[in-house]
């Protein structure tokens, strides 16, 4: 056995539903979140500051992080696309409010993703990424950034590692908190998690830590973790359930679900601070609310 | 990349449809068979000689076989769990008919599990499956064998790998053209097959090849499949769809799906001999069959 710890990072208030189709009402985006933070999440993407025509589901950004429990031991991070997000992320701390702890802001690693997703190139996006992590900083706001689309784009197909290493020096150089590769598309294989984040590590020298966000759009997403793990990755992001589709594979899963991922890791000798029972009790309650069961493959087997 | 090469046993008509609660007519059985070859399968676990009141769904075994693609690149096998069942697949070749080309032998590897399914200790398993080894090759008829529930046993827990590997030690005594270890219950995890499989390898000393049954049924199959990749492994079972649910978990996924071990596979450098799309066809074909949606995530996302 090994025995070791990782920190999971729950993304299902925002990754996971920010494609629902139907919009969740506030109190109960905050009674999901409660459940999470019983079960044991102490990091969470509580929300996105993205314009609401883009993404309607995150519309109530600033009325969830105004409900969040006011809790020392919990880390509450909003995605951030852009300078505009950072100042909504300040704003939620405004007359001494609890607010954000930390945005994450993201470079998509395509130039074809990333002007379909943010109008910018990933030379664009690396320039206004670089300004944002330090405009974060000068502001006393934690910051750690993401490279989405790391394994592969669903416009030009395979992304080059040199690519992603490339954006990722680029970025080191502002010294986030972290930088993740995530596998937006959920293409990735274990044998590329294990190169890729091989190499990541060899970059960065152990000065700032790798996450990894890996869908298992394919199938592959707790193998790829698994590789992320022994390639030195500590930190994972992952969803009640499996929450969060990919638009592009509409039928398709999402995020690792983090009942999946604790699992795999409990029963590796891994340490991670879920209480997987609890995770699949707030399973159940979710898919009543959604009216539908959720992916997760440990939580229907049990 | 690595550039191998891996051999994969379709199970799908025998462990992927044995708990299909509605009975499946034989016709719909062999266009199934069919398209697997067409897709690529050579080595195809095409029926169990059990008895009919124990598994209904495989009460055409004979009729299955009668009814093959006389075919020399393929190599069907007929699941056996006593020298009856031997003796039966022997029957198929009467007459100089095309039959079964290899039998697969089961040991459990719990005391528990292995009376309430085949009435047997894990000696009296291992006595009885030596006996049919050694039955088989003086017939001619070449056999295998599965040591299941090799990863954890639904009513006992644990299951020790020095009992496994015990196992192992014995059977190899008849030199089966094959082991196997199975995760019948889908609990493993990579760590585990790692280390499992490592430790197998060690003690057949590639006298004898190992095989790999992996289930889905917590999230970890895939990923359990490249770790026994990594250990050695160079023959895995996987079913059309993952086709073959757990009958102690009814609303879990069952047996690993062809298709997402062929993509993981190959998009890792290592050659399976399965055209994917080809796969993803027969999954539609046979879902429509069914009447139902496989669990198969490649082809979800297709």
């Amino acid at each position: 056995m090994v025995f070791e710890q990782i920190e999971l990072v729950e993304v299902g208030p925002r990754d996971g539903l920010q494609n629902e189709p139907d919009i969740i009402a506030t109190d109960t985006k905050l009674a999901l979140i409660g459940r999470m933070i019983d079960y044991g999440a102490r990091r969470l993407e509580v929300a996105s500051f993205v314009h609401p025509q883009r993404v309607p589901q995150m519309a109530d950004a600033e009325a969830v992080i105004a409900g969040l429990p006011d809790r020392t031991d919990c880390t509450y991070i909003g995605l951030v696309l852009n300078k505009r997000g950072v100042l909504r992320a300040l704003a939620t701390r405004e007359g001494g409010a609890r607010g954000i702890d930390q945005v994450g802001c993201v470079v998509v690693a395509s130039d074809t993703f990333g002007q379909k997703n943010q109008g910018q190139t990933i030379e664009q996006g690396i320039a206004e990424t670089r300004a944002m992590l330090r405009f974060a900083r000068e502001e006393g706001m934690r910051a750690q950034v993401t490279i989405s689309a790391a394994f592969g784009c669903p416009f030009e197909g395979e992304v080059k590692h040199d690519t992603v290493l490339a954006i990722a020096e680029d970025l080191a150089a502002e010294a986030p908190e972290e930088i993740a590769l995530a596998d937006t598309i959920g293409v990735g294989t274990p044998w590329e998690a294990g190169e890729l984040f091989g190499k990541l590590g060899a970059l960065l020298g152990g000065k700032i830590p790798m996450r990894a966000h890996f869908h298992n759009t394919r199938g592959t997403g707790i193998a790829n973790a698994w590789e992320a793990y022994k390639a030195g990755v500590r930190v994972f992001d992952a969803s009640l359930g499996g929450l969060g589709g990919c638009p592009f594979a509409p039928r398709a899963t999402g995020n690792i679900a983090t009942e999946d991922l604790v699992y795999m890791m409990e029963r590796s000798g891994v340490a991670t601070g879920i209480d997987l029972e609890a995770a699949i009790a707030a399973n159940k309650w979710f898919a009543g609310q959604l009216g539908r069961e959720l992916p997760s493959a440990v939580a229907r087997a049990a």
